[in-house]
């Protein structure tokens, strides 16, 4: 999401990346592992998606050299059938493991039609929407998941249940950029919950649940006390547990409350997220341009729709991530002020000078 | 959802499958497919989901016989490789080709851990939970989804975009029930709306937009104009299009405003409904006590976390609907008016006598 902060500060993609390749690097990642990292970070930055982009290297530098996250670690398959795999994440990046789960399950969707891979001993993983469009870039169907910390109630709960639980689907769309959703499973974001917070305002009583459990306007508590609310309720709850199945309990990795705060728990000790990741060979099933044409007809018709009284457009899971990157692409990130604050950080953590890129 | 009618007549689960195995025959369906869709709409009542069980036989039964359902219409594979295959429905009944579907997908999931089966020339298919769960009955994970007639708005559409687009999933739980989650991607199913109408009640501003595409309280023009509101705004409208994406573009079925309505639609013509179904073998990637192990903890940490004042029980997806199948299959099913209503209309059309059965 984009801020609201005014004060933006913009650099070129190529800076930027070279920037975040430079941090990993000089915390001991493989130049190949910090070149991962860093695509998965300034992409995220470049739909203007700030809360997962570049602002997150400053923890994962912190975590990178208390050790909790493995610099030299090795994603490796540890389990593997015909369209299945689980991959170890042997505490590396996230980032670094997820790329490389969805990259075997390309290859195994190639094969098979459909594959699944489980990731166990990860972190963190950034922005999901990045893995699920790694494969429609390749003309694949892609979806991506994973479990957290928890931080969102369930129907009823008096304290947190399951993490946010992001999920992620990408589809190719022919002459259009790929369809691309990327949602969490609580009403809204953390960040908007503190952003009130900060200043000093009341919140929908759909967002959070106080001490006691019950509905809030109030953010004062939150994150300390409280738990997000589940999008649409039951809803949220329920695909949350889906997620929690695919991406912890099937991967053998931690699930539910056993999942660590990859920015605030000890930074020597693994957080044992887990992910999934589902990809599907759409060319396998069907002619390429017959699908292609058949998803064009559909998002042509959306576009062509009635729409409400004052409302512009009607957009695709997406559009607006794709026109902010065209905008990053062609005049550079313009990044928040938060963003370049954090970024100032991890630059110290690795005696680097952030500013100087820019000025 | 069980309705609010407080006139029930209560049946046992084998009285009013085998009316339905009969009324099926006599509308020329096999004794095989005849059960199959018995099987489908009475074990939708035995969990209490009233709306989506034998209340739909009327409507089957007259599309049966208007021809748009052949009576003798065969499923089968039409493609197919390793882990996926593409069912063309032959406008069989959608409970028969979405059992066969799904049986196809658990034979592919266990050779090769996870399989997808797209279906088309299908037709409304009732519960989705149902064919979620032919998977987890057999210890495998279960994933069932399907478009529909657009009934649902998009972000700033003036009328309905997607269908309704159900989508369940189903998880075998040791000890416990299986967890299983049935959902549509509107914040409510239309029949509340429609229920709100008949009473002259004001409706929540979150569940249905006006003529305008604007939020409206007024469900006086459901269902014949306005539209359902997507669940959490973008997402449901998300995931709606993700549905429509496995369902309906890759199965080579119908997608949004080219499928039609199964019940008010010329019934001499087919719908074109589409489904989709995903298997995953759980057995195949981690021992199965080791998963029974993980699943049981996760169930019993939810059950036992800490609950708002006033909540007696936290719930996993599904248990609800498992409680009120112990009490159906012990006590008998309690069908609401509504239902036996429809019911004595579906028995007059193939010359029988539903009220004989129970009083």
């Amino acid at each position: 999401m984009h801020t609201t902060d005014s004060t933006e500060t913009t650099v070129t993609y190529a800076t930027l990346h070279q920037f975040v390749v430079s941090a990993f690097e000089r915390a001991g990642l493989s130049p190949g592992d910090a070149k991962a990292g860093a695509d998965v970070l300034v992409m995220t930055d470049a739909w203007g998606i700030f809360t997962h982009g570049t602002k997150l290297l400053r923890g994962y530098l912190r975590r990178l050299k208390a050790g909790g996250l493995r610099a030299k670690g090795r994603p490796k398959v540890a389990a593997e059938g015909p369209a299945w795999a689980i991959v170890d994440g042997d505490s590396a990046l996230g980032q670094v493991t997820s790329v490389f789960a969805m990259e075997t399950a390309l290859g195994k969707a190639r094969g098979c039609g459909i594959s699944y891979v489980g990731v166990r001993n990860s972190c963190h993983f950034g922005a999901a929407g990045y893995y699920a469009w790694l494969a429609a870039r390749e003309g694949l169907i892609g979806l991506s998941m994973a479990n957290d910390k928890p931080s969102v109630a369930a129907p009823g709960s008096r304290g947190p249940i399951t993490g946010s639980n992001p999920i992620a689907y990408a589809v190719p769309a022919g002459r259009h950029h790929a369809m691309l959703l990327d949602m969490s499973v609580a009403t809204v974001a953390g960040g908007k919950v503190y952003a009130a917070r900060t200043r000093g305002e009341k919140i929908p009583s759909t967002w959070l649940v106080g001490a006691d459990g019950k509905p809030t306007t109030d953010p004062n508590g939150y994150p300390e006390i409280g738990a997000l609310q589940p999008a649409a309720g039951h809803k949220g709850y329920g695909i949350a547990l889906l997620i929690e199945t695919l991406a912890g309990l099937l991967s053998g990795a931690a699930f539910t409350s056993g999942v660590g705060n990859w920015l605030w728990d000890d930074g020597t000790q693994p957080t044992h997220h887990g992910a999934a990741f589902i990809a599907m060979d759409v060319d396998a099933m069907m002619p390429r341009d017959t699908f292609r044409r058949r998803i064009e007809a559909m998002v042509d018709d959306i576009h062509n729709a009635p729409r409400a009284d004052g409302v512009a457009r009607l957009y695709i899971p997406g559009e607006m991530e794709w026109e902010r990157y065209e905008l990053a692409i062609n005049k550079g990130i313009a990044l928040p002020s938060d963003v370049v604050a954090s970024l100032k950080d991890a630059a110290a953590m690795v005696d680097m000078n952030f500013q100087k890129l820019y000025s």
